[in-house]
């Protein structure tokens, strides 16, 4: 198997296993109208994990599977564990500095979140926080196209960002949601403890997520088009919250 | 054929027309040890325009060729047509601004092209120059990643990155390479006529045309890791670019 392609666990054992060690499942198949023992069992450890099946046919588990040995099961596994957002918290408070975390509503390009957990390492942000569903997880791809900065970034999973987003408003975060009609970024004070919030390629952040932010914040645009891509948006935000807390450190200092 | 494929000429005859017809060809296939009339037609073309043939073999060709009908001759053309250096400082005259281009140094990802041509359009540039070799050109995944932009963006493809820029010297502007190991970003003066030179993933801007920047600039990163994804450093450096203009702007008013 290829770097490139993604973890693959077939058949019901395999997959009743991968739940039994802890494993993290991206995406569950399972063959329509299956009822048997093994495949009950697979249900209701996907639904205590909050995971959706996707019921499919025959062909399409054919299609998938790399063997041909599904017996009408079969998961992608993710390429690299999740952290949780009390781990994101912790290892900000460890830093001495004031909390600076993504969150990511619904990025679906692999490319996408690789090169903004990359981002996330470089510009020192503690953690990324992403969906459960409607999202990429962390897959191959997304491992390999964070260029080895998933080995040293927290991500956590959430099955609802307007609540951890509600749960870290009250231990002191500020949420600034990316959006082009907001306030330059320039004239906003970004130094204290801030998750931003990037919305997902096309659709951008979600109107009830936007309405739990603390304010919107723009990147001074012209142009033709309607927006930047997801990641260099991420990025273009994040260095300017860099370039904010260096100016307030050298104010102080001087 | 999907948007997504690239767009492909096969057999003599059409590569043949493609060149006389002005169409921009991307990568060139023909069958080693060809060597008949039509073929030295389109050798003679291909040396006539720099572009470099790629001689293969014929089942290599048969993977490529989605009719099976080649020939002994494939070539994928160009999603979208090229600019002339000429017409990027034409476009930066008209604009009344100092002039504020992207040169890109080897990259071979299209995703990143595309993002980058969108940030250029985002950010006000007034054009991309790309190198015709060991770079990827105008492919519809490139069209696809800029996201419309590259309908309002004018790229350049010139044969030696070199001469571009002793000859853009000459013009008055000033070529900032970015790398890691420059001075800081914030400290520099962006404001004027600019050439911002970004590397291609994995190598970085290659050290004779480093050797021929103004100096070097270098967004403040700190991480376990070496570098920001190409397009996000260039997104993250032009609104450096866009932010030090527009305070200069709000200066000379107040």
């Amino acid at each position: 198997m290829s770097r490139d392609e993604e973890t693959i666990i077939e058949g019901r054992n395999g997959i009743i296993e991968a739940f039994r060690s802890g494993k993290s499942i991206e995406r569950l198949f399972l063959l329509d109208g299956s009822q048997d023992g093994p495949m009950q069992t697979i249900k209701r450890e996907a639904k205590k994990q909050g995971l959706r099946i996707e019921f499919v046919s025959r062909q399409r588990l054919d299609q998938l599977s790399p063997s041909g040995k599904h017996q009408g099961a079969l998961a992608y596994i993710s390429a690299h564990s999740y952290a949780s957002v009390d781990d994101i918290m912790a290892r900000a408070e460890a830093s001495g500095e004031p909390p600076f975390i993504f969150v990511l509503d619904g990025v679906m390009d692999p490319h996408n979140l690789g090169a903004i957990i990359r981002t996330a390492n470089m510009s020192g942000a503690h953690g990324v926080i992403i969906p459960k569903h409607s999202a990429v997880g962390l897959t191959g791809t997304v491992m390999k196209a964070s260029a080895g900065a998933l080995n040293y970034t927290l991500v956590a999973r959430v099955s609802n960002l307007n609540n951890t987003l509600k749960d870290l408003k009250k231990r002191g975060l500020w949420f600034a949601c990316a959006a082009p009609d907001g306030e330059e970024m320039y004239s906003q004070d970004l130094t204290g403890p801030i998750g931003l919030v990037i919305g997902g390629e096309g659709s951008g952040v979600s109107r009830l997520l936007r309405e739990n932010c603390d304010f919107v914040t723009s990147i001074p645009t012209k142009g033709d088009i309607d927006s930047l891509n997801a990641s260099v948006a991420a990025g273009v935000l994040a260095f300017e919250i860099v370039r904010q807390r260096r100016m307030l450190i050298s104010k102080k200092f001087t």
